[in-house]
C-alpha cells in the first residue's frame, strides 16, 4: 500500500470534497427567482471566482496583509456587481450571496470516501477558506472530519510554506511530516506539500465544468493518484 | 430560552465532557498489570495533574514561553516519577504512559448532550489541551464536535483573553461574540468568557472525585445552570 505510515489525512477542500460551482450556480439562481432578479448568474460566479487566485498572491507575497476569504468574496462581489448589472443590490442582498458558499455540496463520492478513510486515519481539511466557513461547509454537507484547519489558521494563503507547516505542527507532527498527506486536485498544492515531507494523492475533479483542462491529469508521481475520493479510499486500504 | 440568539457552542472539555481521571486511573492501572510495574497509580495521576495549573499560569504570566499540554505532561511526569519509585522507566513506557491521555472517556451523558445540540448549533472546542490530543480525544469519544479549537490556536492558556478572543475570531463571530457560548464545569473559565462578551453555561463535575467541593455550584448568574450535558441541550431547546 503505498503510503502505509500515514496517520494524518489533510484534504484540500474547494474542488477536491465540495463542488462550489455547480452548486452555487444553482443557488445564485434560485436567488435571482427569489429576489426577482435577473442576471447572467453562472458569468457573474465566473468573475467571482477569478477574484481568488490574484487576492492570494497578494497576501502571499507580502503585498497585502492577511484577509480571510469571506473578506476576499465580499471584496471582489462588491468590483464586479455592476458589471452584471447587479449595483443596486442592498447589503441584505449582498449578505445572502455571500452567504451561499456556505451551503456548497460535496461532491456524490465525498462522505462515503471520508467516512471509509475516518475509520483508519485523523481527517483534517487544509484549505485556503475561513476557518469559520470550512466548519459551515463540513457541517452543512454532513462532511467526517475530525478537525478543521485551514489558511487562516496561518495567516496566510497555500501555497505558502506556512500554511502547510502550522498544519503538521497543530497536527504535532512535525518530526514526521511523512505520515501526513495531503490530497488535492490540484497538481500546484500537492508539489508544495511534497516539498515539506507530506504523502500526497491526487484526484481530477472538474471543478470548473466539463470543459476544465487543467490539472486533468498527475504532473508528478504522487503518491496515491486515484478517481474520486472513493478510489483514494480504496488506495490507502480502506 | 436563555441565550436564544446563540450560534456558536464552545465547550471546555477535561472535566466538562471527559472524565479524565477515572479513565486515566483505569488505564495507568493497566498499564501497570500489562508491564509489571506496581505503584500508587491514583496518586501519581494527582501529583501529575498537579503540574497543570502553575505551568498554565507561568505561561499566562510570561514567565515562560508557550508550550503545548503534551511538552507540560512529559516534563511534569519525569518531575514526579522518582516520588513514586519509577525513575527506571524507559523512554518508550513514558510515552506510552503519556499518550493514555488519547484514550480518555467522555462522560456518559456527554455523546448523547452533543449530538442533541449538534442538531442546532455550531458546537466546537475550547480546550487548554494540546490541538492533536482535543482532535484525538474528541475522535476516540465519537463526540461531534464540527470543529477543534484550543489554546494552542492562541499560543496562550485560558483564562488569558487571547485564548476566547481568538475562538471567537476564528468563528468569524468578532461582531457579535453574544451568539458565542461557552459550557464549562469550572467558574473561572465562564467569568473569563463572559468578560468578552460570550454566553455561559455552567455544569457541575466531579472530575476529582467523590469529595470534590470546588465548583459544585455556580458562582455567578449564569445564563444556563444545568446537570450534564443533557440538561444543557434541554435548556438550549435540544
Amino acid at each position: 500500500m503505498p503510503a502505509a505510515d500515514v496517520k494524518v489525512i489533510f484534504f484540500d477542500v474547494f474542488g477536491t470534497v465540495v463542488d462550489w460551482r455547480s452548486s452555487l450556480t444553482r443557488l445564485l439562481q434560485e436567488f435571482g427567482r427569489e429576489e426577482e432578479i435577473r442576471a447572467d448568474w453562472p458569468a457573474f460566479l465566473a468573475a467571482w471566482k477569478a477574484g481568488y487566485r490574484p487576492a492570494m498572491d497578494a497576501v502571499i507575497s507580502g503585498a497585502r496583509p492577511y484577509f480571510n476569504l469571506d473578506e476576499m468574496y465580499l471584496e471582489r462581489m462588491n468590483q464586479v456587481l455592476d458589471e452584471f448589472g447587479l449595483e443596486r443590490l442592498s447589503e441584505t442582498q449582498k449578505r445572502k450571496i455571500l452567504h451561499l458558499w456556505l451551503k456548497i455540496d460535496p461532491w456524490p463520492d465525498a462522505v462515503e470516501g471520508l467516512t471509509r478513510l475516518a475509520k483508519k486515519y485523523v481527517l483534517v481539511t487544509l484549505s485556503n477558506g475561513s476557518f469559520a466557513w470550512l466548519t459551515a461547509i463540513a457541517k452543512h454537507g454532513r462532511l467526517p472530519f475530525d478537525a478543521i484547519l485551514t489558511a487562516e489558521n496561518a495567516e496566510v494563503y497555500k501555497p505558502h510554506p506556512r500554511a502547510y507547516l502550522t498544519a503538521i505542527r497543530l497536527m504535532g507532527m512535525e518530526k514526521t511530516p511523512e505520515r501526513c498527506m495531503l490530497t488535492a486536485c490540484h497538481n500546484y498544492d500537492l508539489a508544495a506539500a511534497r516539498s515539506h515531507g507530506m504523502k500526497t494523492a491526487f484526484l481530477p475533479r472538474k471543478e470548473y465544468g466539463p470543459d476544465q483542462e487543467a490539472d486533468q491529469a498527475p504532473e508528478s508521481d504522487w503518491d496515491v493518484v486515484a478517481n474520486e475520493l472513493i478510489g483514494v479510499a480504496e488506495a490507502m486500504g480502506c
